[in-house]
């Protein structure tokens, strides 16, 4: 585990119920984040943060995630223009994810496929469950697909 | 990696504009799931499936997860009586995350601590990076807390 600059993570009445922030960072280093657009509500996508992202999110307010593909630290919005500004930030009960509200930039969008969000796809319910070969209902959601 | 009833991952454009549902689960087996309320859009928890899980969420339409503290699956509501009943099923882009949105039974809450949402506190903004010793700004935020 490597060290943060955040709260030592203290006992379980702590975590959930205490005033301090301390964020559970993974074996990998990294705590999961889930964006929302901080007008409608909708879920945006669903990213990480290290230590370090975390911290760069707090103090300048933009969105910094930590790409596992590139592992680089990455500002959303950098070579996209669809900048997250964010609007409020919060944590879960055990402190090992987090949900950030945020205004978006750019032409609003913020899946690198091209949709406004990154949930575009719906799987059907209620199918058996054994072969399970699932197909999208829709590939394409209406009103999500956008430039 | 283990085998699940799922389609087969494929190629980059099949997962991110295919129709074949072909989620992915990480080292341990597991794929990270973010459930709002079907009615409000709130975000109410974030929590883990492994395939079994999903596939008993897929089958019977209500919310199974798998719990790393207790390496157990569990229904969600079992014993809280606080089930979730899927209303929709959702995948991101890259088929790494589930977005689900769900209609709460019992109390209408979803978190263990007594909240409605996991997500009951703000970590404030704009704070210099170092040292972080940040404290929560309302402990509990108004209207969450229930029971």
């Amino acid at each position: 585990m490597t060290t943060t600059p955040f709260s030592p993570r203290g006992t379980e009445a702590e975590i959930e119920e205490g005033t301090a922030f301390a964020p559970k960072f993974d074996a990998d280093g990294l705590i999961p984040v889930v964006a929302t657009d901080a007008k409608s509500g909708e879920v945006l996508m669903f990213a990480w943060m290290n230590a370090e992202a975390l911290e760069k999110t707090i103090s300048t307010g933009d969105a910094w995630y930590w790409s596992r593909s590139r592992k680089a630290l990455w500002r959303k919005g950098e070579t996209s223009g669809q900048t997250q500004k964010v609007v409020e930030l919060r944590i879960d009960c055990d402190q090992d994810a987090l949900l950030m509200k945020v205004e978006v930039g750019g032409d609003g969008g913020a899946c690198h496929v091209g949709y406004r969000s990154c949930f575009y796809r719906s799987v059907p319910l209620g199918k058996s469950a054994a072969p399970l070969a699932l197909h999208f209902e829709a590939k394409k959601l209406p009103g999500h697909k956008h430039g």
